[in-house]
């Protein structure tokens, strides 16, 4: 998080980016497993799952150093979760895990979101381009995962709205810092609105019509 | 296009480009239709295709901003068009929409691998390494909708040339170039005989030995 | 290399980074062939398989120029290779040709992890980060061979050990240069560890649990 906020404001994002980050590396840590990969197929699935969105919104903004390497202490909370992800998948599969990782996985996608289209606006991108970037960091590591997998991504198919989501939440961070809202407003209202609208789209089973 | 031309020379090349991004669009429409992606999938991989070969090219180069950065419009002509694409492709499967678009196709595939080759000329690249970043920007956009839709790179299958056609438009544009020949001159001739080729090689159905 | 070693040395490893390119490049003209690729594909596979670790690793850490853009010699050997790869692999398929591919890719393995290590720790990369650039130098050409090709990455499935050696490598080179010894051996044992490491598993079938 690059944005300077309040103490309070930026413990809660830490918070939240926190249960994001686990969020997305277990989808990972559930996909390998699916495909039978063994603990590096795993982890690598995983990080890249979590980090990958990010990743290529630095990369193709030309941000350095990649978040990840600044945090190497998230790097190495996937790898320790990916030692335990093994043993402890074996055993785990209650329906009630899963809906803790819905709303969690639902959480980032909103941070994750708001945060992209934030460091674009940052970086001076053009508003479309923001939108973008917001939608690259919040489901890019979804579809690398799956190309990881070999499966056609996720997100591309006719499933609950989640890139969808991700666009509109974007939109209500941008409007609203082109309406000089404080930042803070800005990225609740989003990630609120993203969450929501997420967790509406599972309940309901939402989807884009075509 | 940050190469500079006389203003009709320029204005013609705008509209190489427009056809060529359009049908570059176009096929990534259709690739994301048959694997019954939603409007996500179909904006998603139709812009990867489009503008992926010169991302690559340019995260290769370390050049930015990147060109659909700067143009924001072609990013909004490629989510407008991915709009109109499901309805209309349900309907619209005449062989002429075809037989146009593997001529608009082969004509982005001249005019991305020109411009990729001079790009990397400019960057002072070595020889050979331009024309690899050429084929590059001609090509890895259609790899990218590929890999993206789970499958094996048609341009890496044996099918009727195609990266070839890139590969000589490049060294007719690198050669001429080393001659002093006046850009535009060089930049005409190479797409001219990468369109000729590549619409030799549909009509004759060449393929490489092997 | 863009390390600094005396004059012996420095051309031991260029032997061995030699052997390690022609080894990778095999891997990729091999599963090429496997897909039914032609030439294009079997040089593109190739290539990302020899060069694509690396090229990430300098991607992630923003080092340029690339390291097969400024030695487009390596760049034309492969080219060369996947001219004469697809007439000599009708024909030899001999179990001899077979071992001294294995060992020059873990001979390969260990060089590309050890210089990857050492590159992410001159660019002042935490530790953790350091071994994991390592690994991915090492390793990701494969990944995306196989995202090329298809397939599920090899170095995810429970096959014998192959990141995990790269892992170990890793870490031997920077508890050595940590502990101040001189950068030499410190290559000289990441390799040699990373070697062993990857002939034992491969001889007596060594898997990670799981």
């Amino acid at each position: 998080m690059a944005i300077g906020l309040q103490d309070g404001m930026s413990t809660l994002l830490q918070v939240v980016e926190a249960c994001g980050i686990v969020a997305f590396a277990c989808s990972g840590f559930i996909e390998a497993r699916r495909k039978e990969m063994d603990l590096v197929g795993v982890f690598v699935v995983a990080f890249i799952t979590a980090f990958g969105g990010g990743t290529l919104r630095d990369m193709l903004l030309d941000r350095r150093p990649l978040y990840w390497v600044e945090h190497q202490e998230y790097a190495l909370l996937v790898f320790i979760l990916a030692l335990l992800a093994i043993p402890l998948f074996k055993h785990l599969r209650s329906t009630v895990a899963e809906k803790i990782i819905v709303i969690a996985d639902a959480l980032g996608l909103g941070l994750f979101s708001a945060v992209g289209a934030s460091l674009a606006l940052e970086a001076q991108m053009p508003i479309f381009i923001c939108a973008m970037m917001g939608v690259i960091t919040g489901i890019f590591g979804g579809v690398l995962r799956d190309v990881l997998c070999n499966e056609i991504p996720m997100v591309f198919r006719r499933g609950q709205l989640y890139a969808t989501c991700s666009f509109v939440g974007c939109w209500v961070y941008l409007i609203l810092e082109l309406l000089a809202a404080p930042q803070a407003v800005a990225l609740i209202a989003s990630i609120v609105v993203t969450l929501t609208m997420r967790l509406l789209a599972v309940r309901l089973d939402l989807k884009l019509p075509g």
